[in-house]
C-alpha cells in the first residue's frame, strides 16, 4: 500500500496555504446570490472565476456549462491509467444573500479574518468547501509525485442550489455522460462539532404536498348549519392529526415498510457524539423534545422518516369571531423519507390514505411538489471506509458518523449516475449558514484540504 | 274563559288592513341599517318614526332610549288591573344592508308588492314582525272591548340587533326595573314554512374562543428540526380533531352534563314537519350529513350542542413548499350550548381540556369571547301553551314545533329580568334574511297580527 506520506502533504499546504487563502478571498468577494436577479452577473462571474482557477490547478477540461438558470462550472482530470474509479466532487458556487444591514458584524462580501475565523457570505457554505479541494489536489499530486490524480477526477459546482437547484436535475440529465461516475463526493455539509470531526452518511429524502378540502359552496352560518354538515377545517385537523400514532409514529398503513432500519452499529456509534440537549434545543428555538418513541432525538432527525405539517389554514382568521362552517380548508404537509422508501409509493399512500379519510360531502384534492430521494451509504462501503480514513490522517483522532435530516440534490445525482454518494466536509454548526456572520475556521478548512490530499490515493487503493 | 270572538278580530284587522301596510310601508321606506355609520341618522329617524306609531296605537308611555350606540324604542300599557302578568315583546327595528347593486329585482328600500308578497329589507327581518304587534293590540282591544291589554305589555325594539347588539346588555342591565316582566315574547324568528305554522320553543347559547398555540421562537427548518421537536400546526390540528369522537359526539370531559334532553314528545313532533334532506342541503349549500349519531339533522341542529372549527391557520400558506416546523397556530372555534349547559362551566371544561392535551414545548392561551345562553320553554309551558293556541286560532291547523339553532339577545332578557320567553313570528325561509330580495309573505303576516290580537287575551286568562 503505497500510502501519501502525511507529512508531505503537510509541508505542501504550509508552503501554499496564504496564496490559498488570498484566492479564496478573491472569489468571496464575488456576490454570487443566485436569489437575486440583480446578482445574475455576479454569479456568472463567480462561475468564470472558479473555472480561471480550476485551470490553474491543472484540470485539462473545464467548461462553463449554461442552464435555463444560471451556470455550473464542471471540470475533469483523467488518472491516465486503466482500473481506477470515477469520481465527481459536487459543490456550489451560489451563496445566500447577505447584506451588513442585516446584522453582520463585517461586511459579508468582504472577507475578514478574526483569529482563527474567516468572516464572509459563503465562507463556509460552499465556496470554502468547494475551493479546499483545488489545494488538496494539489497537495496529492505533489506528495504522490504524480501528474495527474489517482483518480479519474471530476468537479460539478452548479450556480442555484440555494434557489432550489430549478435546473440541475436536467442538467445531470443533460451531461449525464459526461458525469458518469463510480462515486460522488459531495462537499456541502459539515461534521459535527470544531472538537468532533464526522463523515456524513446519507440524507434523508422529500415529498411535500397540498390537500385542499372543500365543504359547503361558501361559508355558512355554524348557528344554522353546524353540528349537521361535515366541516373541511375539521377534516384538515383530522388528517393532519391522524398522521401520528400515540407513539409518535406515522399511522399511513405501509409508511415504514422496506425502509433500512438503522444497525446497532451506527447506533453505537451516534450515542457516542458529544450532544448537548439544552444546546441542540436552544439551536431549535424549542421548547421541548418530541418524536418517534424508541429513537434518540439525532436518530429521529437522521435516519427516521417524518411526516411535519408546514402550513394549515381554512375559515376566518381575522380578530374576533365568525361563526362560520368554512368553504374550504387546506394543509401543506412533507415527508422525510429514509433509505428503503420509494417516493413514488410513499405519494400513492398518502393519497389513498386522504381518499379513504374524507367523509362524505367534503372534496378533496392532493397536489405533490417535487420529490427528493433519500440516500445513505453503509458503514462498511469501501468508498466510505476511505473517506474516514482520510478524514482520520488529517484530524489525527477517531471520526465518528453522522447523517444530514434535510434533503439535497445530491441525491438526484445517485439516481442519474447511479454512483454511491460520499460526503468530504469540516464546516460546524457554529458557522452559520444562511445566516448573519457565516464564517469557517480557518484550521478546519485546512483540515479539509488535508483530507482531500488523501482520499484520492486510498479511494484509488481500495475502490477498484 | 272569556275567549276573543275570533271573527270580530278578523273583521277589523280586515278593515285595518289597508292603512296597516300603508304605514309599514313608509317604515321600511327608512333606511336603518345599523352597520352602516352613514345611516346613523336613518336608524335614530326609524326609532322616532316607531316611537311616533306606538304612541297613536295607544301606549301611554313611548320612550326612545339611547344607548352608547344606535337608539332603541321602549313602549308601555298596563293592563289597569292586578293579577295579569308583564309581558315584554322584543324585536328590532335596524335592518341589514341592501342595494339593489347586489342583485335585487325591486329597490330594497322602496316597498314592493308583488302578489301575496311585500319586498323590502326588513319586510319579514325585523320589521314586519315588529309591526304586526300594533294593529294586533288594536284588534284585541276592538274584539274585547277593552280600553288597555290584558296583560301589562311592554315593548323593547332594539336598533343594532344587526351589528351584534354591542349595547344591548348594558341597556336592560341599566333599565331593568323598567323592562321588568314575566314572560319575554320574541318576535324576530320565524316558522317552518308557508303550510306549517310552528312555534319556536328556544335557541342554543354560543361560547366562543381562539387558542393560540407556540412553538419554535421563529419557523425552524423541518429538514433540520422535524421529527423532534412538538409541531403547534400539529398541536392545533390534534385539539381540533379531539374535539369529536367517532360519533361525532363532543368528547370535552362533562360536555354533556346536566343537559336538558330532548323529550319523546319533542323528538315526535319535529319528525312530523316536512324535512326535505335535499332542499336541506341545498339552503346549507353543503354535500353531506355529519353529525351526532342517534339524532336528526334537526335535532342535530335545534336541540344539541355543537363545537365547530370557525378558523384555523398556522405555518406557510402560500403558493409552493416551504418544509418548517412553524412558530404558531391558531384556531377559533365555537360552542353552540343548549339548555341545562352553564357557559362558565363549559369555558372551564375547554380550558382544562387544552391544558392537557397540549404537549410538553408548546405554549397555549386560550381567549374567550362573550356568551350567549341557551334558552328553551318547555312544551307543557302554560305560557307556550297560550302562544300554540293564539297560532292555531289564526292559522285553524294543529302548529309545531321549531327551535332556532343560533343565538340571540333574547337570552340575556330572559337572564337578566328572570322571564319566560317565548317566541311569536310567521317570518318562513324563503323570506331571505340577510339575503337579496328579502320580503314577507302577506297573507303570513296578517296571520301573525291575528295571532298577537288572541296572545294577551289567552296569556292573561292562563297564566295568572
Ligand atoms: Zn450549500
Ligand atoms: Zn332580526
Amino acid at each position: 500500500m503505497t500510502k501519501t506520506p502525511d507529512s508531505a502533504v503537510r509541508s505542501y499546504i504550509a508552503q501554499h496555504q496564504e496564496a490559498f487563502l488570498a484566492d479564496l478571498a478573491d472569489w468571496l468577494r464575488i456576490p454570487s446570490v443566485s436569489a437575486d436577479p440583480d446578482r445574475a452577473g455576479d454569479v456568472r462571474r463567480s462561475a468564470e472565476w472558479l473555472a480561471e482557477k480550476l485551470r490553474g490547478t491543472g484540470f485539462p477540461v473545464v467548461e462553463v456549462w449554461e442552464t435555463d438558470g444560471l451556470p455550473a462550472v464542471f471540470a475533469e482530470w483523467p488518472a491516465g491509467e486503466a482500473g481506477v474509479p470515477t469520481v465527481l466532487v459536487y459543490g456550489h458556487h451560489d451563496v445566500q444573500p447577505a447584506a451588513k444591514a442585516d446584522g453582520w458584524r463585517t461586511e459579508p462580501f468582504e472577507p475578514t479574518v478574526v483569529g482563527n475565523r474567516l468572516h464572509a457570505r459563503g465562507a463556509a457554505d460552499d465556496k470554502g468547501q468547494v475551493f479546499f479541494h483545488t489545494l488538496g489536489l494539489r497537495a496529492h499530486l505533489a506528495a504522490t509525485g504524480r501528474s495527474a490524480p489517482a483518480v479519474n477526477l471530476k468537479l460539478l459546482i452548479e450556480g442555484e442550489e440555494e434557489s432550489g437547484s430549478p435546473n440541475f436535475g436536467a442538467l445531470i440529465r443533460r451531461q449525464a455522460e459526461r458525469l458518469a461516475a463510480d462515486l460522488v463526493v459531495v462537499s456541502d455539509t459539515g461534521m459535527w462539532d470544531e472538537r468532533t470531526p464526522t463523515v456524513c452518511t446519507g440524507m434523508r429524502g422529500k415529498l411535500d404536498c397540498q390537500i385542499d378540502l372543500t365543504g359547503p359552496d361558501s361559508d355558512i352560518h355554524s348557528g344554522s348549519f353546524g353540528g349537521a354538515v361535515p366541516n373541511p377545517a375539521t377534516t384538515a385537523a383530522e388528517l393532519a392529526a391522524a398522521l401520528h400514532d400515540e407513539q409518535r409514529r406515522i399511522a399511513l398503513p405501509g409508511f415504514y415498510d422496506g425502509i433500512v432500519e438503522l444497525t446497532e452499529r451506527e447506533r453505537e456509534l451516534f450515542a457516542k457524539l458529544p450532544f448537548d440537549e439544552a444546546g441542540w434545543l436552544a439551536t431549535a428555538k424549542s421548547h421541548g423534545l418530541q418524536g418517534e418513541a424508541g429513537y434518540s432525538t439525532l436518530e429521529r432527525i437522521w435516519a427516521r422518516p417524518t411526516a411535519e405539517v408546514n402550513g394549515v389554514w381554512g375559515g376566518y382568521t381575522g380578530p374576533g369571531t365568525k361563526t362560520i362552517v368554512p368553504a374550504e380548508a387546506h394543509l401543506k404537509l412533507s415527508f422525510r423519507l429514509v433509505a428503503g422508501q420509494e417516493p413514488e409509493r410513499i405519494e400513492q399512500t398518502v393519497r389513498d390514505w386522504v381518499a379513504a379519510r374524507v367523509p362524505a360531502g367534503i372534496g378533496h384534492r392532493v397536489h405533490f411538489g417535487s420529490i427528493t430521494r433519500p440516500c445513505l451509504t453503509p458503514l462498511d462501503h469501501p468508498a466510505l471506509r476511505s473517506t474516514v480514513r482520510a478524514m482520520e490522517r488529517a484530524f489525527e483522532q477517531e471520526v465518528l458518523f453522522t447523517r444530514e435530516g434535510g434533503s439535497g440534490p445530491a441525491a438526484d445525482l445517485r439516481d442519474v449516475l447511479g454512483a454511491t454518494v460520499l460526503f468530504l466536509g469540516i464546516s460546524v454548526p457554529s458557522d452559520g449558514w444562511h445566516s448573519v456572520d457565516e464564517k469557517v475556521e480557518l484550521d478546519l478548512l485546512l483540515k479539509g484540504v488535508e483530507a482531500a490530499a488523501y482520499l484520492w490515493g486510498d479511494l484509488a487503493e481500495n475502490h477498484r
